[in-house]
């Protein structure tokens, strides 16, 4: 028997993780020399005590009612705890939090263990006039747990973390029922015991749970082979203010609209996900991962697509550009194994070439045979393998990015991030058209901008982007800078045929857009919806659906 | 290039199809039998001329306002029209319109040719006071066109078959905007021009339409490889009467709840599809169909779920239970071929085992490969191959089966299927309860039945099931006598964990049991949905939320 997979400590309030990560020499340097970035360390993040911090708005006696409720300890509203629930884990996020000056903090963080007691909180919060932020990880990049009340007196976050049970495995049908706070490790510790794995791992599996894959419609690395969390999802429960939603878990209905893909996605505004059933596999037998180059990042491209056309895919697929695939190396450092990379591409004419992660997953034969298949498509468009040495390097740094990040804060870099999918003949449009306009718009603050792009899920008909953006920061207006480049990406990545968002969610960040991709009959359509399940609107207020 | 595959004639007012199918003479002597039918024939539709048809409602000031938006030609109030779109074409459909008794008709029947005058027809309807029952292939078998008019003073049919052009291809990304009234033959003949197929087949495919897939979650025969309809649909133009909803097709999104899955198994009651942008794929190459026969059901069963769960299932596969293969060798007769097969069987110690045919598709190396991963599966479950011929008799006959059930019609035989979904941990349950039900509620009425059983649609988690009934039909009392089997089977396979339906949809006939699979909040959200696109309730009352 596998032991349970570690679940890392705690989030540290003003960033990632528990530990302070390097930054590699090669990428201060490439940061230097591309964006005028001197690489010392110039800012800390304030003590917690001085964090502003405005008194609970919240009436004893209404504190009193949540403590029937959930018990006393579980009612918390003292300093740490409603700093930790102040804000998700946004570039702009963390700004506020390291500067000391959160936008808000909730009233109270309510710790229900059961769905009873997310249903009475609900119930309670409703009489009092208290706005409701579902709170999983914390781990949300668009603002989706930001403590808005909106037209209540006060706001609380309901903390699912106490929800962490396995609820029921069903090894003949392969499908598990979680607990919605239940963290990813955790998830797969739970599964990796009895042989199953769910294969969900977006860089924030770390400290996202179930309920906010649920919730955001997320994806995961493995997303090209194992699906997106809403094509793994087979049934959930919601709690909402006024009732409670099962939807079941067939394999599949035609028996009306389909209510489970209503609630993927809902971001917490229609109520609070308590469980959900999700489709597992066998844990594979064999990994098999390897890097290629490609000469360009069209010709990339055009192998996923063909790849992914013939039904032949891997199950991880990552192609960077050139600028990421530069950083990649930069970040590498020079080690005899990557300069002998280096050298390697050089002389087989790809000097600057595009580098891809790919990986295949299963028993030892599927995957020979998958890879086999895919090869000849890999070298009709040019790509030159480089063995295991790149793949074993981006597994091991594959939830590393986090953690960096907080390092580039102390730093002043701007770093950010932001995804979006478009078809595959819009693609190449979508990725230098958005590239553009954050260049443009950071160039034209006289900072300029390093924008990489990868895709990293793909799909018969088209593939995601994902853009990493490093910049100087602008002090002092930190916000305003970020705000320029985050506006011209969304407007020419819409433009151009991307969709809003591919897995990050809509959150506060995409909110004036969502019209854009869904039109007034639509807005129309999820407003009625969330009117009759939450007609008070206490939950979630600001996101989503304005 | 090929020529456009031909498009069948419309259906007979009263049946399918315009030919009259033979009914097997080993068929004959199975129902004489197992179900004490006699075979001769005993009755015949009526003339068009007597099915009694109420005076059409609709005030001229009414239809010259319809006719200033679609032209007079496409308004049509003749008795043909009305009677063609009066049912559909479940079995006690067929049993009303033989004897010249449909519940209703509709007042008028337009044939509009834009997406602007469908929302001139929904406008003026709403204005009327008029209700509106968007039509396709009018091949329901749930009561999903039946003309019913809720507290409107009148009903019109809005029949799309006008609306059946080729929008728009994308080779590149592999999908296609298809209109709404386009039929299966026309759909795949317009692609296969272009090397593309849709490969959505289900046995209405002659006549149903893209629309109809589209609202009623359809799923074709060879959804195992290419998708039920709703994962082929990537977006959709819907008219509603308060304006138009237009989801957009990226590959994925994360862009909140999703309105396309909305849309996808409304049923008309949200306003009428115009079109459809769907996933499409190259034409395979190769093509191989082959039966196999397991000792039994169960084990068949098993096969599949391995199959499924080690992602190497065929692109079809269909596994008939004991029942079913005895019927399907009973209509095969007895040529050499058959009769090699059975004197084969024996041999092998499968006297009364289970047929399935698999096909894979794709080119030749692919699919050979997938044959040869699948082949030890099936070999350990006790699967003998029985080649080509059982396959070969399979496609020849895939769309056939309406074709009999009028000639059955008129042998006075009760002949209706039903089917539904479940986990693979519930599967066999579901069938036996089912089945068990259906067999007491007719043995109670002193007419038993054959129960047959298919699997058809299989997923990791789970398959289709799909009953299809005969007896000796209650002369008279068709009706009631279909009921009470319909009820027993309903209640039976939700009670054991069954989907209330897998790819019929909802329509009138389900419409009592939704409640209990989507529970108080999940109806209640589905009517503020309804209610907010559609205030006045003039989209296909009585049908799916009631």
């Amino acid at each position: 028997m596998t032991a349970v997979a570690a679940v890392p400590p705690p989030l540290r309030w003003w960033g990632w993780g528990d530990r302070a990560a390097e930054v590699p020499a090669g990428l201060i340097a490439l940061l230097r020399d591309e964006v005028a970035i001197g690489g010392e360390v110039v800012s800390r993040p304030v003590d917690i005590e001085s964090v502003a911090l405005p008194e609970s708005a919240l009436p004893e006696d209404v504190l009193h009612r949540f403590a029937e409720i959930v018990g006393a300890v579980n009612v918390r509203t003292d300093r740490e705890e409603r700093v930790r629930h102040a804000a998700g884990r946004s570039y702009l996020d963390l700004v506020a939090l390291r500067t000391g000056r959160p936008a808000a903090a909730p009233d109270a963080v309510l710790h229900p263990a059961t769905q009873a007691e997310v249903a009475a909180v609900l119930r309670c919060c409703e009489d009092a006039g208290c706005a409701v932020v579902p709170f999983g990880g914390g781990t949300s990049v668009v603002g989706g747990v930001s403590p808005m009340r909106g037209s209540h007196a006060a706001v609380v976050a309901v903390d699912c973390d106490r929800l962490d049970s396995l609820v029921d495995v069903d090894s003949v049908s392969q499908t598990a029922t979680l607990q919605a706070g239940m963290r990813g490790p955790r998830a797969e510790g739970e599964l990796a015991w009895r042989g199953l794995t769910l294969g969900h791992f977006p860089q924030s599996f770390e400290y996202a749970t179930i309920g906010g894959f649920a919730a955001t419609r997320s994806a995961g690395q493995a997303s090209t082979g194992y699906g997106r969390f809403d094509e793994m999802a087979r049934g959930l429960r919601l709690t909402t203010p006024t009732g409670q939603l099962e939807v079941a878990s067939p394999p599949a209905t035609a028996a009306g609209p389909s209510l489970l893909q209503l609630v993927l996605g809902s971001e917490g505004t229609l109520g609070v996900i308590t469980d959900v059933t999700v489709r597992v596999r066998s844990r594979p037998a064999v990994r098999r991962y390897a890097g290629w180059s490609f000469p360009d990042f069209a010709s990339g491209v055009d192998a996923l697509r063909e790849l992914a056309q013939q039904r032949w895919l891997p199950d991880v697929a990552r192609l960077s550009d050139e600028a990421e695939t530069r950083a990649s190396f930069a970040m590498a450092g020079d080690s005899k194994t990557v300069a002998a990379a280096r050298s390697y591409l050089r002389v087989r004419g790809q000097p600057a070439g595009c580098i891809v992660i790919f990986g295949w997953e299963g028993d030892g034969s599927s995957v020979g045979t998958r890879m086999r298949f895919a090869t000849p498509t890999l070298r009709r468009h040019g790509a030159v393998a480089l063995g295991r040495a790149p793949a074993r390097s981006w597994l091991r740094g594959r939830f590393a990015g986090p953690y960096l990040r907080d390092a580039l804060l102390d730093r002043a870099v701007l770093v950010e991030t932001l995804e979006t999918a478009a078809e595959w003949s819009k693609l190449m449009a979508v990725r230098d058209r958005t590239a553009d306009a954050i260049r443009a718009a950071l160039e034209a603050r006289g900072t300029p901008a390093l924008v990489g792009c990868h895709v990293s899920h793909v799909y018969p008909d088209g593939a995601s982007l994902y853009f990493t953006v490093l910049a100087r920061q602008e002090s002092g207006r930190e916000v305003e800078q970020w705000r320029a480049a985050k506006t011209a990406a969304t407007d020419a990545l819409i433009a151009a045929g991307g969709t809003l968002t591919h897995h990050h969610g809509v959150g506060v960040d995409h909110a004036p857009w969502l019209g854009r991709e869904v039109g007034e009959t639509g807005m129309r359509g999820l407003r009625a919806l969330r009117a009759s399940l939450d007609p008070a609107g206490i939950m979630n207020p600001g996101k989503l659906v304005t």
